[in-house]
């Protein structure tokens, strides 16, 4: 049996820089046609020039069929003038982190509706920007996401016009907010289908498992797949990967973020089958992207087959998810 | 300034064997009158002969003046010659581990309300032996203890005159149940007082907080505070402070225990202090254990004075709460 899917797209992908980006970078690119460069390098992908020279470092390590839709990481440096040169460049996002809350987020936003902010979304509005928003606050860890919400609605309703994006959604709550405004839409994640706290630290605890937000409730992740099994159009893949070495999550401080680059689309397709949802994976993964963010991916078919795909233990120091484990399903060559 | 505590008891302690016991005990004898030895051996410790040759290898690392309060395995090797003679030799004590519920408890008991556990809750019953109870089920690890309670009060309702203690409390709903019956009590440990799932997991992933029943809410910490800090005389301490090697919590497959034995006393007296309730301290941690079990501690004066501790990075391989911090009550030598 094989899947045809054309031109998926990863809407949600830390690449990191330098070695490791040449290490995972082509583990994506060999499965998405397109996906969204998080900018939240140390120090923070900020301006048009920085995006451009990081989106050319990518594209030398993965060629020209892929395309990296790059990110501004949100902040006062967004000027007119410096939203106007993102425009020219075709660049058209822009990612709203609140202060601490995931791994290099220092530089994010503290007072997220203060004056100076609401300006810059009204100019991202009228520049047809899109902000994409790490939708958590500072609180109880499992209250994070949907403390949130009274913040995301209030710019969704002031700013009817600016397309916003709530990121890797993790709380039922959050999806009817998402669903009510029209011009409000959601990325979902692999790892956020697949989890609950029951698979983090229900027998031995995984730290490969912990990410931000963390992967919460049985009902919460039943929320979630039912959107995704049902192909709604307001939410659509992003799979957050985000590497770190294995020493950097094996450790007595372990940072946030699951890798999940590897095995994206195997275990999509695999998660999809077994719940009889095979044939909304291509609204998921490749249709309701293209619409939502208004943007033309490259033509790229991508086919997988029924076969077992055999994980590394390791992708140069990274511990993917299902790390020496097998799938059902595995990318043609 | 001083604080004097006569004969201070640790009702939930696991202190392995071989090396493990002799780095690990003698951190608990330097602060506790006795304590309560939990029988997770591998294999368990199931008869009275075993419980006295390990008791007998405690007494060899700790002294005469620290008393081991040995408990048994709870299974069906608890016939009625087996509870008579554990009576005989002066152990009273039966722990009870849901099967596959935590570390070392794989033989435990699968159905806890059979036939056969009735008889022996009967048999124990009339033997005045006291039953404590690993109280979680295997469902998602938010609700295994709150799970738990109906049968718990089952047993609680149906054997009124066995004493059941609930161990390591970490549900704030448990507390009104151990409360309404004359029968049954709860310890409570360290670290469910001072952390919740936010210490664990909010910012960075310590796997050194990792533990079953897991560390939950602000609600349920808050509620265990009140029990603790008014001295209410159905709970008592219980650390359950179980060291793991520090290659087997700072890796891929966490175990789960938090050890916290170096620390015991100096970090309950700070937070009791910190919250106005030093004058309870001496109920949670002195006098509560000895009227509910029904047992007279050796006689041991302990000593905290106000003065800086510095934890040590590591006992032996083992790293403890507050390792590399400092605490404002020191043991006296």
């Amino acid at each position: 049996m094989t899947l045809t899917l054309n031109s998926p797209c990863d809407m949600h992908l830390h690449l990191r820089d330098g070695a490791m980006l040449e290490n995972v970078a082509p583990l994506s690119s060999a499965q998405f046609a397109a996906a969204v460069i998080m900018p939240n390098l140390l120090p923070p992908v900020c301006t048009t020039s920085e995006a451009l020279d990081y989106q050319a470092r990518i594209r030398a390590v993965c060629g020209e069929s892929f395309l990296p839709l790059m990110s501004l990481f949100f902040g006062a440096h967004l000027t007119k003038d410096e939203i106007a040169a993102a425009k020219q460049a075709g660049i058209r996002l822009t990612k709203l982190y609140p202060q601490g809350v995931t791994t290099n987020s220092d530089k994010g936003v503290s007072a997220i509706l203060c004056e100076q902010n609401l300006q810059i979304f009204e100019m991202l509005q009228d520049a047809g920007m899109i902000l994409c928003i790490h939708s958590e606050t500072n609180g109880f860890v499992l209250e994070r996401e949907h403390s949130f919400l009274p913040i995301f609605v209030e710019i969704a309703r002031n700013f009817p016009r600016l397309t916003i994006i709530m990121e890797h959604i993790s709380d039922a709550r959050s999806l009817k907010f998402v669903e009510s405004f029209p011009n409000t839409f959601g990325t979902i994640t692999l790892h956020h289908l697949l989890f609950t706290l029951d698979d983090l630290l229900g027998s031995a605890l995984n730290p490969h498992l912990f990410c931000k937000p963390c992967v919460k409730l049985p009902r919460d992740m039943r929320a979630l797949r039912r959107v995704a099994f049902s192909g709604n159009p307001k939410f659509c893949f992003g799979s957050d990967s985000a590497p770190h070495l294995r020493t950097h999550k094996e450790c007595a401080q372990c940072g946030a973020g699951v890798f999940s680059a590897p095995v994206a689309l195997p275990a999509l397709a695999e998660l999809f089958e077994n719940h009889g949802a095979l044939q909304s994976l291509s609204a998921f993964v490749c249709e309701n992207a293209p619409r939502i963010y208004g943007f033309t991916p490259p033509q790229k078919v991508v086919r997988l087959r029924k076969a077992r795909f055999d994980v590394a233990a390791e992708y140069g120091g990274v511990v993917s998810l299902f790390a020496g484990k097998s799938l059902s399903w595995i990318l043609c060559d």
